[in-house]
């Protein structure tokens, strides 16, 4: 039984307060599957071109990565997105969008990956999402899907088709808000859990992220930072640790979902440290015990003597 | 031993995109006054004129705030505000400030507040807070200031005055940005502390607070609520619920300020259920427990199983 991702694989030019990257490796699904296989192998999916590296495909085997279902179109060239984030590092512009192969991406599961038990929906077109789900044989234990504004805006009956296959919804509070038209998070997750998913995260950048299922409300934290040098995969490695600890653990309660967005968050927090997969690529996993510890540490309280 | 609290006594008209108020009590100390004496005794420092209901003191008194220290100002009329909310309920224009009796407040500490052991100091020129600090013959155990950028933008040399005889600042965000001039709040936070207080406490509303002190960090989620009615006073009411549990407990460790902060969060989710300090006046013991477990079930995680 196991992990798939879908995701992109891309190229990505980073400008930010504190520096410019060049041409970095990027991509949701490069993010997920670095930040994933720090607790279980993945079966990626994705595509490139000719002129992605194959040393970053090595790196990715490397760790456990399979790269099957990734194809690899010699003759075009990858994904290639920039952007400039503002001083706040929550807004940015876009300054280029190449999508290159991605523009008539069509996924192929491989036999190999018709064991899938838990699936990420790296932020992708809806229609491309759905597309892996009816490709499996079988239904997996856990289908969380990742997306974005854009989505709502140029595909919203795609994207409603898709929600209504999943389990699980990560968006951020603008994208919850506008999916939902009310401006109440708690309703905005009601709202959005009966087009479909039964539990709703909704991610909040600097302020945490909220689990809603039913009637129960986790807050996570995020920890609090002097510094983001760069937000860029944020988002996509906290879904990473978010279904990489469900996948290892195999249990998808409320209450280890709250553990695995603890996860994701600790490793979102280390994302943010350097530009691109940079961070991630030299994580230990002595450091993200200490992080996650230092979570405990952030939120606890006691109040027996209230 | 006692709570001393100074913060103002006012009317208020509230328009929010719920409704509209009639001219109702308001005022960073009736608000706190009301929150805090659920836990324990309060003395209260004020000046209010002729025009302010003496039911609503004969009110205050039965709940054990002594008003001693609180000038009636016969020929004169109440602070009176009015402010209107923007749909996202942080954000507010105001529409009316008439300072009448605050213009030329003097505040005047009774021999029966010397006892003062813990000084909550609500809202109000920092001047007249480090009037009041001065008055006193022994320094309290904590001094708990609460300020805004308005003091920031005119009084700024006072604020800072003031802040170096205090030990906690409260702020929000936006003002701990603007008072350290640093839009990382970790590095506010440093700074702030630079200038006097030993814990900084940054409210983020919806988004909860954090607790710095030196190299130590809470962060307190806030409970995601269905309608914010009204958010007016819902800071003062967390002072006064974060002062009253230490006044109580008479225990001013960071781990009794986590759950101080718990207690204030808490108290001032109840504020904004209502317009004014409507429904603080009917909260019964049951219901701040229950409120205060509500806290614990939303940020409680185990991380055993990483």
């Amino acid at each position: 039984m196991s992990l798939v991702v879908v995701g992109s694989m891309a190229f990505d030019a980073i400008e930010t307060p504190f520096g410019k990257s060049d041409k970095i490796i990027g991509g949701a699904g490069t993010f997920i599957a670095w930040c994933a296989s720090n607790f279980t192998g993945v079966k990626q999916i994705s595509v490139v071109g000719g002129d992605f590296p194959q040393s970053e495909l090595d790196a990715l085997s490397a760790r456990g990565v399979a790269l099957e279902g990734v194809q690899i179109k010699k003759d075009e060239k990858t994904f290639f997105w920039s952007g400039r984030y503002h001083m706040d590092m929550n807004t940015r512009d876009t300054l280029v969008t190449e999508l290159n192969v991605l523009g008539d991406f069509k996924p192929v599961v491989p036999d190999s990956y018709q064991d899938c038990e838990f699936l990420m929906l790296g932020n992708l077109a809806p229609a491309v999402q759905s597309s892996v789900i009816k490709q499996l044989k079988n239904k997996p234990k856990l289908i969380v899907m990742d997306t974005m504004n854009f989505w709502m805006d140029i595909a919203l009956d795609d994207l409603k088709h898709t929600l209504s296959l999943v389990d699980v919804l990560m968006v951020n509070d603008s994208e919850a808000r506008q999916l939902s038209g009310d401006y109440s998070l708690v309703r905005a997750a009601q709202k959005i859990s009966a087009m479909g998913p039964k539990f709703v995260i909704i991610k909040k950048g600097e302020h945490g992220a909220l689990l809603f299922h039913e009637n129960q409300i986790f807050s996570a934290p995020a920890l609090p930072l002097e510094d983001v040098f760069d937000p860029t995969g944020a988002g996509d490695t906290f879904a990473g640790g978010f279904i990489a600890h469900l996948a290892k653990t195999k249990d998808i309660s409320f209450n280890n979902m709250k553990t695995a967005i603890i996860v994701g968050s600790a490793l979102a927090s280390f994302a943010v440290e350097k530009f691109g997969t940079e961070r991630l690529r030299s994580l230990t996993k002595e450091e993200i015990s200490g992080r996650i510890n230092e979570f405990v540490q952030l939120s606890t309280f006691d109040i027996s003597l209230v």
